[in-house]
């Protein structure tokens, strides 16, 4: 027992915005966390730098040394090619071919697990959150683009290339707005972050007035999601349409996902929906019980993510647990 | 070996429109076949009747005794209780709450074996089909409704409720026409049969001429899909604009489900692709290339059912076979 006490991995959360990593035991406690700009935009070798260094700051958090360390499991952006261990692109990062497994195998000179972030986030969401014993579940993961993943009768969903879940970009109408993925219409391009903002910024364009853009280092700069929620709650006339909206094309997401999954439950999660909370779940969950056949909507539940910012690092613990065991 | 032989199962294609059954041996190969007309309006029971009358007919026409027969198999248009054997609800034939299982096993005194129209045909393509071992299959058939079936790891989606795979209430456009199951927007009702009928209605009421509405009993027969298939052949103004509409949202579909399930093969199935074949797959295939994640896209094959109108006769059959075993 006491060795055992002494056992951990590391979980890292790598998101478009920011890495989040935690020291995590087997019951899923974190010991110790650590957070970092991503900066995506200094190269990838780069962020893989800052990984680490963010790793080793929760480490040294957690009070424990690298001995006690057995593993890492990554959630990534992905397309990923699971048995590389690489990414093949990232529509909003701009990288591609991207070893990431490799470096941080010899960064850390320990076992490292990938998964795409939406399915470390429904994994930690299945293993530690909402699951609750739910065989069947299906998560959107809506921030700077929208994340998904899905259970099917207690495994994660990867599909022939195992690319599976890549619920953003369900198309919601094809002629809608374009995404980043190049295509129309997908449910990222109406409900993302950078949707919301590119909502905000077009009502402004009209002429419609808001707080929420006023001291921005630029006109184009970041959102917080924190702002977008005070603004939301003051009924902000280019924030509060933006998010409904979001909100609703989640929700037609939601149905479409309960037609085709038939989940018991399904999570929403991500930066948005955190900084928003309820309201927006509440949208969301309206619009998908409207849009529905009846069979599909019965005893399901759909909440938002219970481990709040942790659903992913503590998904990305389960994928280092996973790989102790290989 | 020589007892062996002289086993077999019915199956059964239980359509919006038609009555399919088969005898059907442990490899697949169909010993006799009858078709019968649904007749849902004339209630349930009287359908009931006409597939157990259609089933003998089948079994005549393969020159066997029902002593050889072991099972038999149902493919139902759904939603299905699958635990009770009942129909929950079907939009396009007004049926509520029928015990198809019950009243089927009643009349034969046989084990009965009942899934979904969708779900059967994706199992037949799997198991005799278009399959050739691909573990990962999506289905979409496209008659007067749209079924869909999806195939994880080898083995069928069903989902919490067994409600899986409803492929056809997928929502393309919140904001698009109605549907039978009382939403808007969903493939079914941009690309199923009725939703060509209704495009060429709508084009035939703004002046466009056409010949396919001539020669019908009333104006608001049905339209037969050979007589589609002859006048799209003939780039009918009315019919060949509303064809390509219905295979486009097919691709646009095909496109999400590349997304959300990553799969090996997506079969195209139904009357509708039987009666217009390659072109209409090449319409789908195109749209769906346009519009999904490159990734998804590797290596996948989007073919027409190999088995034409026997891919839900003999996936009944496999269910047939399954219950044997039980």
């Amino acid at each position: 027992m006491a060795t055992k006490e002494k056992e951990f991995v590391i979980g890292i959360d790598l998101g478009g915005t920011k890495i989040y990593s935690a020291v995590v035991d087997r019951q899923g406690k974190i010991h110790g966390a650590a957070r970092k700009k991503t900066k995506a935009e200094q190269g990838f070798e780069s962020t893989v730098n800052r990984i680490v260094q963010c790793a080793h700051e929760a480490v040294a958090e957690a009070g424990v040394s690298m001995d006690a360390i057995l593993a890492v499991g990554v959630g990534s952006p992905g397309p990923l090619d699971l048995k590389a261990g690489k990414i093949i692109e990232t529509p909003n990062l701009k990288w591609k071919d991207a070893p990431i497994r490799d470096l941080l195998q010899q960064a850390f000179n320990r076992p490292v697990n990938v998964d795409n972030d939406g399915n470390v986030g429904i994994l930690g969401e299945y293993t530690y959150g909402a699951g609750h014993g739910a065989k069947h579940m299906v998560g959107l993961f809506i921030g700077t683009g929208i994340g998904g993943g899905v259970m099917v009768e207690g495994k994660l969903l990867h599909g022939y290339n195992e690319n599976a879940a890549e619920l953003g970009h369900m198309i919601l109408d094809p002629h809608g707005p374009k995404c980043g993925c190049g295509n129309r219409g997908c449910l990222e391009a109406f409900a993302s972050r950078l949707a919301i903002e590119r909502e905000i910024r077009s009502a402004v364009a009209k002429g419609v007035k808001t707080k929420v853009l006023d001291n921005l280092k630029d006109k184009n700069a970041r959102i917080r999601s924190r702002r977008l929620a005070e603004a939301f709650a003051d009924n902000d006339p280019a924030v509060a349409p933006a998010i409904r909206l979001s909100a609703e094309y989640v929700g037609y997401g939601v149905a479409s996902l309960l037609n085709i999954f038939n989940p018991e439950v399904i999570v929403l999660g991500g930066g948005v929906v955190e900084a928003i909370g309820d309201p927006y779940v509440e949208i969301a969950r309206e619009t998908a019980a409207k849009n529905v056949f009846k069979v599909a909507m019965r005893n399901v539940r759909i909440v938002s993510a219970e481990l709040k910012d942790d659903s992913a690092v503590l998904g990305a613990a389960v994928l280092g647990w996973e790989i102790t065991e290989k």
